[in-house]
């Protein structure tokens, strides 16, 4: 059994259901204190984090995760017990196998290797872990990067081990993140009796040509890193079960996932117009979960892909699609941000799993992203 | 305290809540046998209904009503106990003092006076009352008029005590209702991701158009008795609460209030083809709660008029809006049915109250009703 499997199987055996840590940052704070870095809890509220670094020069690079795992549901419908590491056919299972203990593990274990080789090696390393990726995001990564901010401490470099990977290791990195906000609007119509429209105002009658609009609308067409921005609603209630009562109120909630194109403001702006377009009363408040960010081609995104090509022989993809990950809190401080991790098909899913060999070629893969970035003779 | 008003107090007395009847019908039974009526219960499932006739000749005048009433909600709401009839500033207050206990009290005491004054008059008069309006209507007017079609019992004039007038007694009768179906809607879409949304299909986004243009059809103009069909979409849902998921389906329920110009076959027609111009999958079924009815003037009509300009001093209006009524069940047998009774400003709502006034003129009006149908000379 490689160092990496055997610390995936430490972490994934503590119940780190998020915003739970269960003592994860601690086995990991202990490996790092005993190679030199300087161990620095950084809790707030009911968060554990931690960020340890190892040297005071620049340029820093930041090893980024999180040890929460998102719930793992009835545990009868896993194949075996989701907090119990267990391997078959070659396959890790387990909650936060592949999201991202097993990322997490091969990070420190190359951090190992690459010290040992190279004790005395220029610039920084830093990791930078939350027990707050897979919930509210409010205590976690985003506080630790203020912190970092107010004493003028700056990444360089974040590599961040999100399951970036679709069909084979290495396949896919993602080299930013759409932006999200999501809007909540309320449509006020008048209650009345089915028997007596004219006495009622249908809130999704008055509004149904401009919620039409809203789907139809092109927002944009992306560009060369990102997709189009994406309008989705995502719940439309109105009506309270009563056959024969035309409703008083409509409530919808929608999400953009945006481009770098658009900014919330321009955003929020063209919903307005749109809505503004009918004859209708209406409430509207928005929630933006990430700015979008981008790190185009440069040191970091040329490592990763480097370093694919060394360990996997394959040319991986940039990728800016998918979720929010907390490399959006971390991009606008200016670093360059990349996810690189193990394949995605199985994470928030029942037997999540990862595979061993994929461990340890991650643990080789995250040695090779290091060494280019701080050894200057390295490639 | 008229005789009317007696009654009518009796009545209000008895917490007859939908489908309960609490005797009601009973303590009716007793004074029509008195005065000579063939009384004959007839109850279907947990529902009382009576049908009383006095004489066999046509033409046959049937008085129709209902002894259940709506719940009357948290008694503290009311001003005094909805069940305790009270007398304030000349109204009767309590639950179905309006709709429609005191209607009732006024036909029986009508047909009493008429009774009294001509012990041989010719055709027949009958009462149909059920304890079954407010509820689901299924095993009252329905079921006896089904039984006396069987035994070719043919109902010529129905004289329906609901509440009809607006502002004051006897300006509006309505001598028919439009029809009621009722749709229930299932879009078809596929769950996903709200940043995977080219992986999903979005139900409402795939539907928004169809569903808009379902709002915005003129379904018909309405002819002289009926104003225009109306459309209404009273529920509408999608999504489970979650923020970051494209819902799997999209449920609707409408409602078609529609007129004499339309027939539920060519709405449903008209529907799916407005469905069927997008591209969804979609399951669609249909309930039916009554077709439309109409009576043209006519001897009932003419009656009723007259008796109101006679009384009252007005003209009344005749109108077919408004909710669903019995009459819906009795109009299919080729009966002339009209709605003559109280205000209906505070029906189905707390301190639901009925003019003391009010009680005696409409004994007076159904009274002249009953004259000018079955005496040939009364007019």
């Amino acid at each position: 059994m490689s160092p990496t499997l055997e610390l995936a199987c430490e972490l994934v055996r503590r119940r780190s259901v998020t915003p739970q840590d269960q003592g994860c940052q601690e086995l990991i704070a202990e490996r790092l204190a005993a190679i030199g870095f300087t161990v620095e809890p950084m809790p707030f509220g009911e968060v554990t984090n931690l960020w340890a670094r190892r040297g005071t020069e620049g340029p820093l690079l930041c090893l980024a995760g999180h040890t929460d795992v998102v719930p793992a549901g009835p545990p009868d419908l896993w194949d075996s017990d989701p907090f119990d590491p267990v391997i078959r056919n070659g396959m890790l299972h387990g909650r936060g196998a592949a999201d991202m203990k097993g990322s997490v593990a091969a990070m420190v274990t190359a951090v190992e290797s690459f010290v040992a080789a190279h004790p005395e090696h220029p610039g920084s390393i830093a990791f930078l872990l939350t027990s707050d990726e897979e919930g509210p995001a409010i205590d976690g990564t985003v506080k630790v990067v203020e912190r970092l901010q107010q004493r003028g401490e700056h990444i360089d470099y974040a590599l961040v081990g999100e399951p970036s990977s679709r069909e084979r290791l290495g396949d896919s990195i993602k080299n930013g993140r759409r932006g999200s906000l999501s809007g909540f609007l309320t449509i006020h119509g008048k209650q009345g009796h089915v028997a007596y429209p004219h006495l009622a105002r249908n809130p999704f009658h008055a509004a149904a040509g401009a919620l039409a609009a809203l789907c139809a609308e092109v927002w944009d067409q992306g560009n060369a890193y990102f997709p189009p921005t994406s309008f989705q609603i995502a719940n439309l209630n109105m009506g309270t079960g009563a056959e024969n009562v035309i409703p008083g109120q409509l409530e919808a909630q929608f999400n953009l996932r945006f481009s770098t194109e658009l900014d919330p403001e321009t955003i929020k702006r063209r919903v307005r117009a749109i809505l503004d377009r009918g004859d209708f009363d209406y409430e509207l408040s928005w929630r933006l979960s990430g700015h979008p960010f981008l790190t185009t081609p440069g040191e970091l995104v040329e490592a990763a892909r480097a370093a694919i090509r060394e360990i996997c022989g394959i040319e991986t993809e940039l990728s800016t699609s998918g979720g929010t990950s907390d490399g959006r809190f971390i991009a606008p401080t200016g670093a360059q941000v990349v996810e690189l991790g193990p394949l995605n098909a199985t994470i928030h899913q029942v037997d999540e799993c990862v595979a061993v060999a994929d461990l340890d070629q991650l643990h080789r893969i995250y040695g090779r992203v290091i060494e280019r970035l701080l050894l200057p003779t390295a490639d």
